[in-house]
């Protein structure tokens, strides 16, 4: 059960807040007409989230059975894979304990992390599960080498310690597969990989873990059908958008989102990329838009960020993350006084309702997320709603939620960079732009 | 060695970009009056960090007869702090091998967090170090609690599982710590948690974890030596200030900190409380000041908000950080014809410059901080090179950059809310102002 409590940022609770009448405006706009572009963007297939729940429940027997047939006897999985084939993966990971088998990360190719990964884990009982779409990700396929080589060297079976999740039909991968009978997972064509979450790029390494699927997968459903009609009223997706976006046209131009509790904190750097990477773009009238995301941590942030939030510009729309249950709380019955009878879960609780009323106080806005527990079906809830909601808040800004344009030419140069024959061009146009520049360093 | 490279984010190479005479003016201001302020700063107690050093120094010989003395049978290493009692631990432990043993955090209050640490560890290795400058720190103290009661259920001794870090005078933990014998080193008491990581609060784990403190606190000294004079010309930590401060003058309410180093990674969560907590309030004039600190990591975060950075609004200064030389480096040769020849670190680098020099033909500023090698003496340098550059930025910005007026509501409402009789009122006040708010929730 997740709720959204706004009380914090309307105009009658605080002086900073959005009128009424805003949101009654953003809501008209949906009904006469961008509900109805947004329906036709998931509809389209570079929209697929909301019709890929059905493709991913289809598929949950098949990645069960691969699971106990082919990885019964691994201890360890390692996500090879960076951004949208990494950090929901993490999400989920960080979110549940399952059954207590391990999950490792290699994103970043730094020699580092590579080696001290190899020291850690024994290979006998690891297999690297390679996800990249587009199959030319340059991180992840430099991550692949390094991690064929030592299994090559140790002469461990390939088919048995790499798993591919790919794009169906292009890409470098597919033909690896081929040659080496790689066992390939498909990422439906149309997914992109900020959206693939609950597809098979989230899906296997959850399911090793022992993460219920199924439950996760229901909760995103019940999201989907709260994310229908075309009003704020009545749909909470369109209202989530609403609330940041006309927060922004307010100039709040960052966007805070920051749960109290350290197994949602994957949560705040998946938003973080959902949000900056679908938005922060060119809009349709040539101007450039976009809310930075900022992913905080209560308690912990309140010891970092939160002078900043109470005493600094009026620049950011704060989204607390409560959970209302914690499992096996701790009881603080002790030596200090005002302890006794007191848990690690209320303190916790405490320290988030003190600090929202606290920024109201400084007439600073704030939304709370409430979840009764942290389990499956919430998690596959909240995700669902912030990727509905994302895109939404992309129909309000006029921008393409779905490209990502901005960062093409840093992959030519990094390309020419490493003397590519194919991006000679680049290489020259580079190496001009940077004799012509007149340095300034100490 | 660290060098600062601000080629590009100067007007004369990106047109978006600084004019030399804004930094002509900051050079006055600083050696008309600022940099007299800001010496008389440094030399009160509560500035401390530059006179810490050699108190630091002085303290080394105890600290490593009691890490030989007290700890040589211990395996792990458990912090027990939050905001400033913790983050520079980190940045030390995940930038340094060291000998290879574990340092845990314990910072969050949240019983999943307990259980987990608790489950992981041997208690019979494990020393915790309590570090609270005040000895109030609610977070902390309750932490402290939940170990206490652990290591008592064991009959473990405490004199030998705990070691206190805190004021030499005040506050609970010199209760107990007479009371129960418990081991104690003193932060020097015009440190502030933020500032003291090159104090007894980040040496003793680092101690521990066989970082070499001698190069640590040589490298510091060196960046005091380079921040001494009143001018921008010859003062490495007041040209830092300028450029981030003058780039926050021109609309840049976002300071980016990006490593290319997951070894990195917690610097730039180190730097987000130095900046956030020290700059982000009221000034003189009684304006709210401070821009926001945003960690990014490289090139991770090119799959998530590099995006935004080059096609979103003009509102950030990025700053990149570069290690040029990475140890034991690994080959990419193999079947990707591109990657032959090539390495990690190769790759690695080739990414951060591609991106500064395609954020530049978006127009965007750009600075890059290099440093030959990750060791403990660039860390030391680097550190405190921050952490004047934060109080010149104060100066810049006409706040005082010590304080946190800010969280105390916060913090009295945390405790109105666990019914502490001394916080009566404010428990009075906080449900009055609830009870008056219209509630908006779906």
């Amino acid at each position: 059960m997740i709720t959204i409590d706004y009380t914090l940022t309307m105009k009658e609770n605080v002086a900073t807040g959005l009128n009424s009448e805003v949101l009654e405006a953003i809501d008209l706009r949906f009904r006469t007409q961008l509900h109805r572009q947004l329906e036709a963007r998931l509809a389209d297939s570079t929209y697929a989230f909301r019709a890929g729940l059905s493709i991913a429940h289809d598929e949950l027997p098949s990645i069960k059975r691969f699971l106990q047939e082919n990885l019964g006897g691994m201890r360890n999985f390692v996500v090879v894979g960076i951004g949208g084939s990494n950090l929901g993966n993490l999400v989920l990971d960080r979110a549940f304990r399952g059954n207590g088998k391990s999950i490792y990360y290699l994103d970043n190719v730094e020699p580092d992390k590579i080696h001290r990964l190899f020291q850690e884990i024994n290979l006998q009982e690891t297999v690297f599960n390679i996800i990249t779409k587009s199959g030319s990700t340059s991180e992840t396929l430099a991550n692949y080498i390094a991690v064929r080589n030592v299994l090559e060297r140790k002469r461990l079976p390939l088919q048995k310690h790499l798993i591919f999740t790919t794009d169906p039909q292009k890409g470098y991968l597919q033909e690896i597969r081929q040659r080496d009978g790689i066992p390939t997972f498909h990422i439906p064509s149309p997914l992109g990989g900020r959206f693939s979450v609950l597809s098979t790029v989230g899906l296997l390494s959850s399911g090793f873990k022992g993460i219920d699927l199924e439950s996760l997968l229901q909760g995103a459903h019940a999201a989907a059908n709260d994310c229908l009609s075309d009003s704020l009223r009545t749909n909470k997706g369109l209202l989530l958008a609403a609330l940041y976006i006309a927060n922004y046209q307010k100039g709040r131009t960052i966007n805070v989102l920051m749960p109290y509790s350290d197994r949602l904190h994957p949560f705040g750097q998946w938003f973080r990329q959902l949000w900056a990477e679908s938005l922060g773009k060119i809009n349709r009238d040539g101007k450039p838009v976009g809310q930075t995301p900022v992913d905080a941590l209560g308690t912990v942030d309140q010891h970092s960020q939160v002078q900043l939030y109470m005493e600094g510009p009026d620049d950011k729309i704060i989204t607390f993350i409560e959970i209302l249950r914690h499992q096996n709380d701790i009881s603080l019955d002790g030596e200090i006084d005002y302890f006794n009878g007191q848990t690690m879960a209320k303190l916790l609780r405490a320290q988030l309702h003190a600090t929202q009323i606290a920024l109201l106080q400084k007439q600073r806005c704030s939304l709370r997320i409430e979840m009764d527990e942290l389990n499956e079906w919430n998690m596959g809830y909240l995700m669902y709603l912030y990727m509905y909601a994302t895109v939404a808040a992309g129909e309000l800004l006029g921008v393409n939620p779905i490209d990502q344009p901005g960062v093409e030419q840093g992959k030519e140069y990094t390309y020419a960079l490493l003397d590519r024959p194919e991006y000679h061009e680049q290489r020259i146009q580079y190496e001009k732009l940077c004799a012509s520049l007149r340095k300034y360093c100490v």
